[in-house]
């Protein structure tokens, strides 16, 4: 393979942490450093430090020992440099923003720069690309709702834990013949919800793609008691719908909320199928633990492989691409396929049927 | 060694579930039978089962594979047979309670009734063994707050939770430059949030038995920031107090956090943060996650040799005692003395020194 | 859905035990008992039990709970019943123990018999349909080695736990500047090894498909010691063969091992390893670690998508077919596809260049 | 508090690396710089970097993060340097190493060595303190057999690691009615075997204090199957003793351990078993595993308070002690003390009773 003349590429985490940048940055960094002799720029919490010029030429022995580790050392934040700041009347922040990474761009001699980050991140990057700068995309995301790949890494992460606390909850649901509610991540995309909630044998999962229905819920927590299974196990989506929820505008469900007392999905899902049931009812939100600690192995190994095949595209001077995994094989598509769009579930995805199957309810009736 | 005439005894598990509940009913059990030969009759949901008559006779194969599950195979709950329910007027269906609890023992021919639980069920042993019960008690929760015994079982696999979950949130603290409150379990005793503390290297802890003044906090995390560290862990007990709150009376509080939103302590102290240093704050409430799941394997030799103690006493005839660990060696101490108390963290316990000589802050100044 | 007329399945593990084949029966049985109203017969110790007729009929809540647990609530045996025993001259017994099984098949009033197992269960399962019996199959184990699926159920369970042993080994190697070899399964595929030699950051992967030479390996050790890399992690194959030895027959290969002292592959690794560099070398043998304990989130649910799919198989009759993932979708393949095959890591497997990327050496020079 | 004229102190960790010394270099720092004002000199490998003279000046911000860390940011070696050199006819090497030490010592200008080991390091540092030297231990050794202190860090790590691994085998034992042997560490003492073993369910335990018979071990096998029991699990310290063996000379033991072809004690237990009574066994050898990982909370929170109380003594001139705990409480004991003594399992100890109580069989036929 002969070697290019010598690229250098900026290298940035942005949006919530999730477990596997790490891993990712040090596939990218070791891949392209050894194989391809790149040179490579840290770029600190995400677009803000590419705004600031915080940056500092790395080399791989920085990235020794962070394979197995959660967080970023790169640090990340939600800065969206073309948006504007709350208060400011047009984009002028945003375009003094984006002229400040141009520069800083040019200034730090990247040939690329290359984003890890969700679907914030990968428009802002869609964004940057058309404003002439060469970028490469990762994939992560505990929500796995990125359009494109089959899934994204961080996401296998979260299922564990996921899983993990509901194997905790079923120990004390059962010992007090509790119903215990879970409220787990997923604003839009009830991926998190759908897998944990199997994974964990969950005996309803509630997620943004199927509206529930009260009384279906409560149906199915009868007939389990009828059948002398005294506990039950409530999965919920943060984003989960009620069918009336799902039918108001965005603005109407807004002020719903805020009229009712309840702090999240779950704890108003727990106070509904307590107060119908009589049932004693509890709920957990997992919260900021589903973003955190070493990535799981699978996670592991999809951020390396995408680590790599970025750092490949760089050699390629493949730009404006993310990879992405698709049916086992990882490929790079156009960020302006990827922007603006959301992976949710589709109703008819095959694992809705495997947990209808094993008797989970979605709250739908089916 | 000489076998007794066969005796019978019940065995109930009482209050929240805990990890070791199982791993104790085994070591009783299994003891008894094996040893001693006594007859062994389960009694469902705490002392709800004793009034109901809700009783079988078991054998120990009915205990095998319990060692490792969390929950309890008798099934628990919150009944307290000495008090009235509410909305009544007097102690009419106490004494209803009691009376139906003191049939049934003698229906089922009870040698002895052994009770695990916590300090609700210890006060209730204490008054059946004073209406004439013989009962053996063993000290089970999360809260470490039984008086009389160095540590009980639960204690250290909450401590291996929380812990875990305190490692999962410094990832995430470190990659957005956050403050992380967690707040775990504790409402008298601070045992829980002390101990996951100094393991889980919190920067702040917060527990009742230390009133803390949110200026020093506030200094602290200031003093943090100054030198680089741009993230803290701020671990919570949930009957944490303010100095100001430490010196209401109990009314005056409940009136004081009625008119505050806050959900609970931990809510209100990343408020309360995050208005105050204007640092980026977020809570994690661990709730019902301490509960759950197989005991650590502290808590299984623990909760077994509690069991096995448990089951000399009973062959003893050695009635109305609590086993207990001091100083390393298990001990039966009588009822009436831990009847009443709390054990909580006295100002002075060694590992408040310790935490402090690695700059943990406690709130208080010093 | 119609209901067909009732049918009844008898269901069985065989071969190695795996994490996972719990959930997997939980799969197929809640689908087939509640969705289609089928009567389950539960076979003990795989095709042992149906030669012996210890079977008997089950409800779904002989299932209750078994999703997290590791192991086989049915039993496992490695009963061949095709081959003859050792020392027996033809294949009388063969013959005597197919008869049987078919008997009892035809006694048990079975429409079906479900088959939870690796390449001889599958090649079993294979004789046994053309000897006129409805089978269906699902492929569970640790090695991922069954042609015609990705992935097996039990394969990710073992990944995880072979990585998080390699977690482990590099606290030691890194404290002691050693280097530890690990010897993980695989005696003719080289999956687990190389999926969790990537996930936990192996230095030097060696598998049966890619044979080695000591001198590449040696070369890669002192090159990593250059750069300051003063330990090193290589994790072998059982199966892993140098390139010496995968010129030879299979007898000449057992000869020389007679010869050597070495009690497995792992072993012999270490020893050429510190006698070549001088580098204090060790080695650790995963063994049945690898099989055992709860399975990975992963695991239950493609466990649980297999088990839902056998049953409607089932329900459709759809027999003589092993249910399988292939690019994400569950699918059905001829039984007659699968048996005698092997399915091996392909020299050009994606992964593999991925692991080079990042400077895994496989001990083939490249 | 008045602060001393600064002091600079030497640190260093030795032997086998287990979990918590980084938690326990974390505690001696952090508490000797910021409550104390003292300088830290890291010492690297042991005593060899002393010998060698390879150390350098350490800031507190060297030691973050590194609570939850397994092995030892400092390195170590076993370095022994009374010791002569295997080949060299008197201590002159040891002589030597002693001298290169002391010189090294006043180089450094330390006022005092810190040296974090077991029982070996204990002895060197008691030799270095009759050498005129200031010298501070901390007890670690996942053997727990330091005398004079209830327990040491690492230990209880172990233990959860090789539970863990118990836990795991017992699902493969069921699922295969099978004896599984498990050896772990402990070649003089059983604490490992004996607190694993009760922990995970260990039905059998061999500890080199209690010498076994065969014949016993058979029976309780048996008495077991005769239960319905199919399957064992055998918990064996690597330093186990046969009645045979625990009456010969050490090298009768040596030589006959010679003449069989048994690897470690683990494999002669399993073979013996399935000689004497058919059943099918298998061995797994937990080995390096048990030294690595993350401490467990536990083992910080001990680590950290011996690492504190160890600062504070630097800070009084409290020279020539180790750091124990005795009875919950952290004393400080005489290096003249501990050196040259083993802590093993008093046969009266009362788990051994705790676990007979359930049953467990100790192979001497109580």
């Amino acid at each position: 393979m002969k070697r290019p003349a010598t690229r250098t590429f900026g290298i940035l985490t942005s949006g919530g942490d999730c477990p596997g940048l790490n891993a990712a940055i040090r596939g990218v960094t070791k891949a392209a450093y050894w194989r391809y002799g790149m040179s490579i720029i840290g770029i600190s919490h995400g677009y803000r430090g590419l705004i600031e010029g915080d940056a500092r030429l790395l080399h791989p022995r920085d990235f020794d020992g962070i394979l197995t580790r959660g967080g970023t050392i790169l640090g990340t934040s939600r800065e969206k440099p073309f948006k504007p700041d709350p208060g400011e009347k047009d984009s002028e922040a945003g375009s003094r923003k984006v002229e400040a990474i141009i520069e800083n761009y040019h200034k730090l001699h990247l040939d690329c720069l290359v984003v890890l980050g969700g679907n914030g991140t990968h428009k802002t990057a869609y964004l940057l690309q058309q404003a002439g700068l060469n970028v490469i995309g990762l994939p992560k995301t505990i929500d796995n709702d990125i359009w494109g790949t089959d899934v994204t890494f961080g996401f296998h992460s979260a299922v564990d834990i996921a899983t993990e606390a509901i194997d905790r909850l079923h120990s004390t649901a059962h010992a007090h013949n509790r119903v215990m509610v879970i409220e787990v991540m997923g604003h839009k995309a009830g991926w998190l919800a759908l897998y944990a909630g199997i994974a964990g044998g969950g005996d309803i999962i509630l997620i943004p793609e199927i509206p529930y229905d009260l009384a279906h819920i409560v149906h199915h927590l009868q007939t389990r008691q009828q059948r002398g299974k005294e506990f039950s196990i409530v999965v919920v989506a943060e984003g989960a719908l009620s069918r009336e929820e799902s039918l108001m505008s965005k603005e109407e469900r807004k002020k719903r909320r805020k009229k009712n007392r309840f702090p999240t999905k779950g704890y108003e899902v727990a106070h509904l199928i307590q107060e119908a049931t009589g049932m004693e009812t509890r709920v957990t939100v997992l919260g900021y633990l589903q973003r955190g600690g070493t990535p799981s192995p699978y996670d592991r190994l999809l951020a390396t492989r995408f680590g790599t095949a970025a750092a490949e595209l760089l050699y390629r001077g493949d730009y404006g691409k993310m990879v992405a995994l698709r049916d086992g094989e990882v490929v790079a598509i156009p960020l302006g396929e990827v922007a603006e769009k959301l992976k949710t579930v589709p109703p008819d995805h095959p694992l809705i049927d495997t947990a209808r199957a094993v008797g989970t309810c979605f709250g739908d009736g089916v």
